[in-house]
């Protein structure tokens, strides 16, 4: 956590002055289990995310289709009685894939199927050269300086495990980010890897890679698990495999936005909790499980509250965040960061927040603030999520991502609803992420865990502040 | 079946003079089990079906890549053995994909993942229109003529049930065969279709379609299930539909060839069996499943029977088929074809063929041709294939897929080693059809069932002209 020192300070008073106060009555139990059954009978979760990607498709960070999407999404809110709503824009630097290809052109000819990494720069024409195979970014990072020179690097470094949690991607992705500038420090004119994936399709998975000195030093592209394979095996069998690599792909100024919307709190309005995911996606796909899902869910899971009959002390603010798939430095150009530099000093009354990216299917564990876990609030919070199958989470402190992590970086707590993604790395940033790949009964599952923990959370005055031992605060 | 009068006569008289006479004594059996249980063991089949794949990628009918896997695949068969290996040419219309795109262009636009129907011109440029949707082809037939005038027309009859003997299939493609002339009857100007498979992916099965005088008369494309639904989808929330569509398709007179190899009968070397499967394949993919593994197969199994140590009485002839995925009239233009004229009256001496052409996964059941089924030819090879899990089909008479159905139309008798097609057609025809979607030990049962079966044929006098009804001789 990046903790300022004036926040570190007040978590301290807050620590010192407050035992932790809330007031889960019966009543307060009850109306959480009723919220939480409608939501699994009825939301609008499954509605928002199939007009969301049938009538746009995909939404890149500050693409047309994102601009409008935002547009068309706070209208949706404003229909389905949120408060406040507001579209709130900021700067950002775009990219547009433009036209790609790639091709074997020795020993033999033969088609590859690629895709150019986020933000990566086009070849400026065809660049055509061999390529050079290595296992892992640590054997890149030690290649002899010059060594790649007028070269391709290659990257394989595995098929991404299948895991419940998405352990996998974390590592795999460290190739994405740092591989192009690991090749060009080499003088390799071109970067290529492995798709960071669970799926044996013929899919490349996109995704952004880093910047250097305010551009990413060198076209950079995923080639789908079966194409790695292909050029693996061509190598293994002794060939000097030559290709071809085209992208006209480039940056642009553009703008992107927030949209933000509210129940607002009935008692107290300013104690705002944020529900955050994410409304670009990539270009390949339509963007349904990454984040159309996740604004589905949280949507959904604020109507069921505000259906309930009451609307809680405390504001609920969802926020579909504009540009969550880029990484500029600093936190700029991403919805993220916008958003933490809008509030300003309001961020001491965010309670908490979470964040719903991780696909559609069903919530398996509830991870809360440190100090929380145990809890009379983590208590009643397992008795309303253990019939639907929901059980507390060991996961130590939560930081969000990227849409969420600078509040969490800002000191607000965080919580985590954890869902199955055994399939999400299976579809994550491919032409696949589509409708079809929701499952509704699923997806039925996650809001009403929301619904039902968000209530409990914005009917209370639990201060999760305040709970958090003095080391982690520190940590 | 299309038997000639000739034919229908030597039928009826083998059966009226020849009981079916074969010697499958008890050292035959035990012969065909050691080959079995050798052939689960070790085979070629996999390493056949990678080096094609991995070397050469796809194979279209008759271009270069095919003509040189071919050229390959004859020295393969020279390395192990095989003898009279030899090369016929023949000549066909090829058929390249050149450049293609689809979009959607109204109400907003958003890319659609599409592939050519194979055949299908080019589109000369963009084509620009409104879609008109048909749920059958039987709709689309019943449109009023002139009604699609400068409109595209769109047949979304539905996703493809999977199942295992891959019944789904066979309906739908009417819709990819006759399609585009239906649609050009009713003046449209393009003609897209829901690509006949069963997965979710956003791929696109190609497939080739139907010559009308000399041509196919529309540009004819397939969009992948989750592009059909998002068109679907938007058709049915009341927008109006407009595509671009673009394609620089086009045929050219080129050559193909058939690959032939043979275990020479040690006996009767003129009784001839043949094991089909086809070389070429469709330009997305690399033909793993089809039809590399066909090839891999048949070669494997007629290895392992020539390794045994005496080779069988007659001659187990290998054919890896130019030119399957063509469907030109009257048996022109693909390797089925040719051989049959190839072979002029020696078709008689055929004794039986079969054919591999449905993937790698495991066989589950034998087909004899009429006559044979229950007889003791029957329940010997039963009693040898029980052991790997392979029972006595009931189908009824069997006729073998394009390679080896002019064989049949001639009156060859046919026998089916049925395979598990339950996940074939998630992959049939697409960029998907690549090598890691074979599994080496389904395979090598599938191995050891055609080795086993074909030696028990080839090492016998079994006759099964001679057992077929005289109804179904008929037929």
């Amino acid at each position: 956590m990046r903790l300022s020192a004036r926040l570190l300070a007040a978590s301290a008073l807050a620590l010192s002055l407050a035992a932790p106060a809330f007031a889960q009555d019966a009543a307060t139990i009850q109306r959480a289990e009723t919220i939480r059954d409608a939501a699994m009978e009825q939301n609008i979760a499954l509605d928002y995310v199939t007009q969301l990607t049938t009538r746009f498709g995909p939404r890149p960070a500050g693409s047309p289709s994102e601009q409008a999407a935002a547009a068309w999404a706070a209208d949706y809110m404003r229909a389905h009685g949120f408060q406040n709503v507001r579209i709130e824009e900021f700067p950002l630097v775009g990219w547009e894939r433009g036209e790609e290809s790639a091709a074997i052109i020795g020993p033999r000819p033969q088609p590859l199927v690629v895709a150019a990494l986020g933000h990566s720069p086009g070849t400026n024409g065809v660049i055509e050269a061999e390529v050079v195979r290595f296992t892992s970014l640590e054997d890149l990072n030690a290649a002899p300086a010059g060594s790649l020179a007028g070269k391709i690097a290659f990257v394989d470094a595995g098929q991404m495990i299948r895991m419940q949690d998405g352990a996998g991607y974390g590592p795999l992705t460290r190739i994405r980010s740092a591989g192009p500038g690991a090749a060009a420090s080499k003088g390799a004119v071109a970067f290529i890897m492995r798709s960071v994936g669970s799926d044996e399709h013929r899919m490349p998975h996109t995704g952004t890679t880093r910047y250097i000195d305010g551009r990413v030093p060198l076209p950079g592209f995923a080639l789908s698990a079966p194409d790695a394979d292909q050029v693996s095996r061509l190598i293994e069998m002794g060939e000097t495999v030559r290709l071809s690599l085209s992208s006209t792909a480039h940056t642009y100024e553009t703008v992107s936005q927030n949209v933000v919307g509210e129940i607002t709190g009935r008692t107290r309005p300013d104690e705002v909790i944020v529900l955050g995911s994410h409304m670009d996606s990539w270009d390949l796909g339509t963007g349904a499980i990454d984040d159309g899902a996740g604004g589905g869910i949280t949507l959904a899971a604020a109507k069921a509250i505000a259906e309930s009959g009451r609307r809680p002390a405390r504001t609920i603010r969802v926020v579909l965040y504009g540009s969550e798939e880029v990484d500029q430095p600093n936190n700029t150009g991403n919805g993220g960061g916008a958003y933490l530099r809008g509030i300003g000093a309001a961020v001491d009354k965010h309670i908490i927040a979470g964040e719903s990216d991780f696909g559609a299917d069903r919530v398996f564990a509830l991870g809360l603030p440190p100090g929380a876990q145990g809890s009379d609030f983590a208590k009643i919070a397992a008795r309303v999520l253990y019939p639907i199958g929901v059980l507390p989470s060991q996961d130590p402190e939560l930081h969000g991502g990227a849409d969420i992590g600078p509040l969490a970086g800002a000191g607000v707590p965080v919580f985590g609803l954890n869902q199955d993604g055994t399939r999400y790395f299976d579809l994550h940033h491919t032409a696949d992420d589509t409708l079809d790949k929701i499952d509704p009964a699923q997806m039925s599952q996650n809001v009403a865990a929301w619904a039902a923990l968000v209530y409990l959370i914005a009917d209370s005055d639990v201060d999760f502040r305040a709970m958090r031992p003095a080391t982690a605060a520190a940590h």
